[in-house]
């Protein structure tokens, strides 16, 4: 399979790449760059020496396109791609929203091709895994979209919890890009711990209509909160809601009959592991895995959920290449299992 | 004034010897510590070589001493020096909790000097100001606490708020103490971001409690999650409720009306700054401040609140100078001037 | 005193503004800014709230002023203010060579003003207080050059090694100031080291130039290695030369007389601290302290010297007030007694 | 093959389990652990859960077996493995220095096995492959070791540089290990910067006897200077030496014979890979590669050469396994082509 990438000089673009690197049945054959074009990629990411590509202006023809592009350019980069054929994975938000006027709404530009938003599959495999294999293109979930569902879904489907729901996740500084800017700036961001985009985050919409489709009846109210740790890799997700009566039990009772909900919920799942005890970001570093602890507070009554994962792998590049795994019939896991690096 | 610490040989204890260094009244005159006893300070904590003292097994006569022992052994060690007349700010949980009851089920000790609780007082001055003033023993609140309680006591003072609250807290490690342990262990730490304490952790009740008595009617349900971040200093506490019928309002409006309860809440605290844009630990680094940001997610009718400080300074070393001040009839800010450092 | 900043919204600058905020003869009535003007103080910086002032596009008339504008159009912006009659300190290093032709050659840049060359002063007032006492301009030594002038100073001037010394220099981020780029950008920094600057770094010229003057018989050859380590403050030198035959001794009697001669050498000194220990930037965070630790490998007769002190104070604006304070006939340690902030 | 690792617990022996799980030929059947035994791998190390084994108090039979205990206990446990037939890869010190007189004077003890030191190899392939073709028994080299002597080979082997050498290294948190200390405490560590082992440090007589062996008449006379970093994995050492007359050139030629020879000693090596800028400790995170950077300061005629590399692959578990690839006659980069996680 001749595989490319759209922009390869972001860091889902580089992780791509070096995730492809060691796929046996794909083989990177051309990276564009929006910087860095006409340079190696071994330059610009020594790293990358022994899967060294020149950095083209255009994609040649491939069989399989990954988009990391910025949103509205990614969308307008895709379409001639398609044209040739090739199945594509879009990194960006461009096909994640349903509607085209929600996504005029929250990225304030208008769609640049509405018109394949209906085909395009929100590619989160352990809710559309049917979906995903017979699509030739794939909205990649954002990093914490991706943390917040698999943290919910089990909850929101079973409807185990009241409508009001918080999600506070925290996440690592690379989730923020190579671009510079000051909330990256190493010495600003450094024992440093702040939230932000409190007026409302890009990925919430995607979370919602995505949550709101496994239990419409439930009437999900979900706030989004997210903060900037100081860390390059990593998403933590801590969620809050209200058990609804009866549902859960309490106590050690309670406890079990939780574990079970989502154990059963993610029975099979090769890439999410529900785990009984609070989990570390550090125990996913680098590779595809989402942990998901789901406990309460027994004295009043509220359902938390922890879930966390590699931004970078599960959270896009890693996620992107599962999808592609399921689209062209290989095993799901190919080139995906090496383990966390730790510590 | 001779000032005194028993036990300096932790975090809060050290951070006390310095702000004392630079206090125009207050002289450290006598440091003890459990370990470390027959060394001296400067030879143990090189930074704090022009306040070199002896380190001493016993406590000399002061005018005023600071407690930086753990539970248990803290209420045991102030007992005589009450006794000498002395005045007494206690950093551990000894003299938190009113009700020994409470505090034998939390720590799981019996209370070595239940006689004192009915005198204590809850040294937060932001609330407390008047009791501390008359007070010869200050129970020195949590770090957690003074950023949970600071940020949520004006929304539950005025009631805008239903009774379920939840306060997401993110500490970096120093919080742990000098202690060797597998959680402070760089290794282990650095890079990695983790909830834990998720089955009850024992700064809840002091929260609770403080809380509660600003307005019992409300039926308050908090839950506490404390989360460890790759950072040496620091605490940014998000707390979630939802907004009770038409208190606030919403929009632009809301955030006016939001900041101005706030405001007027703190108004003329030294050490309490309302702020109108998310804040950062870093802009707290070294100094006494807690700065406050009070915002809702208006879509779901969330309050969101977020809070941060230096959990060794407002929340430990600096509030305890901040309650010494008080009793003493110095300026409350003495000694306590010093910007955060930064970057 | 009434005190300015030109280009305040540095880190060099900023550092200044909390450190003068703090001072008790100088009062800071004025800060300017390339970037920022026109915003307040405390918009840009939180954490200066209490000594909020706009930010002005030119500097009004003070006493004394602080350069943090890049070489080149210091230079420029110091001629009209050391007309007016105020004093000034450079941190730029436009007056640090006394040579306009080695400027030029190491900057790229013709002087701006070489007729200035002549009367200021290289402010470390370790080498030169006398010179900096009678002084209207100074140029205020780098972060680099102070620590590795102040490490080998001792050695140099009493020529107890041979010619070839070798500074290997690791320095926190940031001492690349707060200018956007990829070599600051966190994802890129954190976690990882690396040496630069390895075809000659600006700085040394200037510490050629001094230690030179402290023995021009010696005949120094230095080499100078910068490293960026992952840490916001703090620089470390470690410095290596053959010890001259027969000058030091060996073993533990040499080191008693390296110790020796390096406390002879700093006798009185009040922040340059010789220890007998490995030092650690940490016990520098925040304050104007030179730690130096002399030792040797005595198998192969190579002297060590290990210095470290925090960039931004000692190697910039603590020791721009230290050389306001000798300037002004304060006391050389005011506003500047400030503890290392630990851990 | 069966593998087994004794003493799974350490930093250096959960990478190799975590390298061996990838390997396509080696199976980890047994693993044992000082502390931990009775738990399974994966309560103790949750990112090894695909990999779980019960941790064994003893080592059942295997093929092959790692050694990742201290010194001294190390030796005493091979020796039964080494009777049953398996080949074994020892990642202490105790079978690096030939002589066990040396070994008593830097380690204090008793060498436990001094019978095995002759046939014990070194294991550094790219200085010793042949011999360790056909050993039973290797001495894995030390992270530092690794690092320096890779660093130096070249010069060393050709006799350009003059005898009297630097080697000033900086090393990631891990190298410490897993067992508590001050030292590595995350509160001492985190924005700290510190030189130690300055009156020699454990891993310099195995340098000075592997470089010494390749060019006797040299005279090598080496300082090594370890520093502890910020980070948790990586070693970055840079190493000076005065130019032998006339071996180099200078200026853009010299480069190019330096380069050259360093190109040409390590020609056809999987794992080190000569770089023509200095190279990050980043671009090896994860990884089995050595980047090695000679230039030099031509001013003084220093040879400046910089190598890094991450201290627990090619530093440990990977240079264990590419030494377990060539003893078994598996190809030499089987199970270590990952790439570095970057960023």
């Amino acid at each position: 399979l001749k595989a490319g990438i759209i922009n390869v000089t972001g860091y889902a673009g580089v992780e791509l790449a070096r995730l492809l690197h060691g796929h046996p049945e794909a083989e990177l054959t051309c990276v564009t760059g929006r910087s860095g074009a006409g340079q190696r990629l071994a330059e610009v990411f020594p790293h990358l020496a022994p899967c060294d590509l020149p950095i083209e202006p255009e994609l040649s023809p491939v069989d399989f396109a990954f988009s990391a592009l910025p949103h509205a350019s990614s969308a307008e980069a895709i379409i001639p791609v398609l044209d040739t054929g090739a199945k594509v994975v879009d990194m960006s938000a461009d096909f994640r929203l349903k509607d085209a006027a929600s996504y005029e709404q929250w990225y304030g530009v208008t769609h640049p091709a509405p018109h394949l938003l209906a085909e395009a599959v929100y590619g989160l495999p352990e809710l559309a895994r049917e979906a995903i294999r017979g699509a030739r293109l794939i909205a990649n979930p954002g990093c914490y979209s991706t943390a917040t569902i698999l943290a919910l879904a089990p909850a929101v489907k079973e409807g185990v919890i009241q409508p009001r729901v918080v999600a506070d996740a925290k996440s690592g500084v690379s989730g923020a890009g190579r671009t510079l800017a000051l909330t990256s700036h190493y010495s600003e961001v450094n024992e440093n711990f702040s939230a932000y985009g409190l007026d409302g985050h890009r990925h919430l919409p995607e979370m919602q209509q995505e949550l709101v489709a496994l239990n419409p009846a439930m009437g999900l109210q979900l706030t989004f909160v997210p903060h900037l740790a100081p860390m390059t890799r990593g998403i933590l997700c801590s969620c809050y809601g209200a058990i609804a009566d009866g549902r859960i039990g309490t106590g050690a009772q309670g406890q079990k009959t939780l574990l079970d909900l989502y154990r059963s919920f993610y029975a099979g799942e090769p890439f999410v592991r529900v785990v009984d005890r609070p989990p570390h970001t550090k125990h996913t570093w680098g590779n595809n895995v989402c942990l998901v602890y789901p406990t309460a507070d027994w004295r009043t009554g509220t359902l938390i959920v922890i879930s966390c994962l590699d931004n970078l792998v599960k959270g896009a590049a890693g996620q992107a290449i599962q999808n592609m795994n399921i689209m062209c019939g290989f095993p799901e896991t190919m080139g995906l299992d090496a383990l966390a690096v730790y510590p």
